[in-house]
């Protein structure tokens, strides 16, 4: 079947792909303000499927979902000073309010470590109280010079949990739990998105934390993309913000914090990760839509034989829409679907409906199958899983091919302008990070040798891992 | 039993009542900047269930979620004349920006109309892209001079539904479906909250709008409190944005539109709608805990006892929480789950074991009921959905009691002091509006004598529910 080409091949232009795919699959839109996005209804589908799958983890890893107010006062971002430094170029600042100048500055929240601990240090009185752990889904703002949808945006949606507890120790176990048992979990069993997981260095730590945890993804241009972050906050914001509790002695302590987060440029991941030159690729288990159904032909039969095949799809748990419209071409239909990465398409005609079957194309392999109307619900929800299974697995070998052991920095540079370069960290160290900056290259993490996070970043024999980066 | 006094009593003081609840029942806290909130975790759990409640119903009504920028260009909103004039005493400007002052002003979105028109004009091309319905959920932020948590804050939750079709009748048909099946089907099917629903008057309605219907909730202190609109817009934004679509016969059309929006005051009006001098009386649909099952001692048997019935209960459906945090006296606990208003209160002890049964205490009632353990899931299902009935039911007769019908002004004012004053529109009129607004009386929606929606505002007959409200 000859294809006309709708999107920008990847190999020829990777953004402009990227680009195409925003318009085309009908996922967002630019706003009228530098770096704002609107998310059209296939785009904020699929986030509205992250939220409940995150959301489910972290509620199982016993945070409560709580709300904060978007507004900070200009004077509690003051108090954490390296805090204060590293958001200051990105802050959005209200000085008119009810058609008045304001007494003071109000930030537009880039993140809410100040203003949940001036709450934290009224509600937390006793050792009783903690841990105390608590997350909220909301917008923040960080003003984007170099705006991409989705990546970098000015206004993002995110969680950000924040967490105290009564020692290092338990704080850092539950920042590595967020890690591993609600972001890694998910991106890997619901996006179908490996990722490698280990250490920030210091230069790239969120501003005010102790220490960094990163969970980093490989892009079809074998880019990096960061796709969630976990926090040690150690006692900074604790002790600005006098965020203390009475132990069991009766000693007055300051509590030792956590934060960590996960936004919607996991739906930038989701596109760059599995995407094709024919559009993007949903893993099943995301899917706002698992299978399409397309009518061929505007002919009665063939529209309610469509329907009657999606309730009994939808009978076994699928999530199935009808395409009937067929005021517009069939081959534009398909097309329009294999752009939203629909993992299922199944195709009925005149002729299907008379041998009582379908035709399967699946949208990751472009596979097609014959499959007799009633075998059709049992056998799409293996196929499914099966498709599931595979996306991972394929995402897998396709990024370890694209990892390169390397022993010095010219290795290392040259090896990160095609994929991730893994090298010794004690070979690299921070003078050879500063050189690799110069070719646009970070360092994403450190991690042991068998890709485990390390216990302390000062431990021996950690691997430095390499790339581009979004 | 004698009690302490937790609360002002609502007949002493009700604003203060109100306020000591969401202080003891840990709702909310006033934000640092003024007019803003912070929910906590049960003030947020009500909300997210009134959330999925109403997304599901405006699912069903075939709008589909999408999200668009909090921050929006100060020259949209300038285009419609009665919508800037109404909303920019309220608004937050952003004037610094990325650390520079801005060339033009950006405002923090009051609610959507302009923006959203922005992207339909070019979302809409032809009438089979009609009807446009689109949903999205956020925080919005209008500057509040006199705060009061959940009722009136700079910064609310809401959804806020916008739509385009071809036609006037059809707008106004989907908003008064919108009014019915989601909202009004909601709130008396789910939060037990009767309502009054009509066509605000002229002075009332949402600036840019041609027709607002609203709904009204009484509370216990007889007052009114709107707990949603619906708007039909007509083309006013259409004409300023060019939202226009080629009909069926080629010719360039303006849309017909609506918008409609419920917020996170529905969580006040549930607070003063049902709640008595022990604290919130939830009703069971919408409860986030229907049943806490609390350990009277901390005696191993009894604690095993309450998981396992817990665990019987969640079987069947329920949502249960166990209270076993025995270091907290037991009339302590009891009162604290009073304030939350949980439905159903159980109380094991040792010789309930022994005897094998259990107490069940309704918190609407504070009725007490025996029953066996092995009964016990069972008799809850039934007994859960006989409270909701009753709360509805006595909502309605109690706020039938407090509605008065009146035959002029003098009555009206009179009436309205103590309850809602019902009284005929062509005798009460613009002027009477005006004077009862000397009393802070507004009118609150018109509508028929059997309660329903008019077809015009001109229609004659119609009744004006006439009060003092939040």
């Amino acid at each position: 079947m000859s294809k006309q080409r709708v999107l920008t091949p990847q190999d020829e232009d990777f953004p402009a792909w990227y680009q195409d795919i925003l318009n085309k699959a009908e996922l967002a839109d630019n706003g009228p303000v530098r770096g704002t996005m609107v998310i059209r209804p296939y785009g904020f589908a699929l986030w509205e499927r992250m939220q409940a799958a995150v959301n489910q983890r972290i509620v199982d890893a016993g945070a409560e979902n709580a709300y904060f107010p978007l507004f900070i006062p200009q004077s509690y971002l003051n108090r954490e000073s390296e805090h204060v430094e590293g958001f200051s170029p990105e802050l959005a600042v209200i000085t008119m309010g009810g058609g008045r100048e304001l007494a003071e500055p109000v930030i537009v929240r880039p993140t809410s470590e100040t203003i949940i601990n001036a709450y934290m240090s009224k509600w937390i009185q006793s050792y009783r109280d903690l841990p105390f752990l608590i997350n909220q889904w909301a917008n923040v703002v960080r003003w984007e010079m170099r705006p991409r949808i989705f990546l970098r945006t000015t206004e993002f949606l995110w969680q950000e949990g924040h967490t105290a507890h009564v020692s290092r120790q338990e704080a850092r176990e539950y920042a590595a739990k967020i890690l591993h048992e609600v972001y890694q979990d998910f991106m890997e069993s619901v996006l179908g998105i490996p990722v490698l997981i280990g250490y920030k260095t210091a230069s790239e730590r969120f501003p005010g934390a102790i220490n960094s945890m990163s969970l980093e993804a490989m892009m079809r241009d074998a880019k990096a993309l960061q796709m969630g972050t976990s926090h040690e906050l150690g006692q900074g914001f604790a002790t600005m913000f006098n965020t203390t509790y009475l132990d069991a002695e009766g000693n007055q302590e300051y509590v030792w914090q956590t934060s960590w987060g996960v936004s919607s440029r996991m739906v930038g991941g989701l596109i760059m990760a599995h995407g094709d030159d024919l559009g993007m690729v949903v893993p099943p288990r995301l899917a706002p839509i698992q299978v399409v159904v397309i009518a061929v032909r505007d002919d009665g039969a063939v529209v309610e034989a469509c329907h009657s095949l999606a309730n009994e799809m939808v009978a076994v748990g699928l999530r199935v829409k009808v395409d009937d419209k067929t005021g517009t071409g069939f081959g534009r239909r398909c097309t329009n679907w294999e752009l939203k990465g629909v993992p299922i398409r199944i195709e009925i005609g005149p002729r299907d409906l008379e041998q009582q079957q379908t035709t399967l194309i699946t949208r990751m392999t472009g596979e097609k199958q014959t499959v007799s109307l009633a075998a059709a619900p049992q056998h799409l929800v293996t196929l499914l899983e099966d498709i599931q299974d595979n996306m991972l697995a394929a995402a897998i070998s396709w990024r370890d091919s694209k990892i390169v052991d390397v022993v010095n920095l010219a290795e290392a540079r040259e090896a990160s302008q095609v994929g991730f370069a893994r090298i010794a960290w004690e070979m690299l160290g921070t003078q050879g990070e500063v050189a690799l900056a110069e070719d646009a290259v970070t360092v994403r993490c450190l991690q042991r040798a068998d890709g485990s996070l390390p216990e302390d970043i000062d431990e021996p024999n950690l691997l430095a891992i390499c790339a581009k980066s979004y």
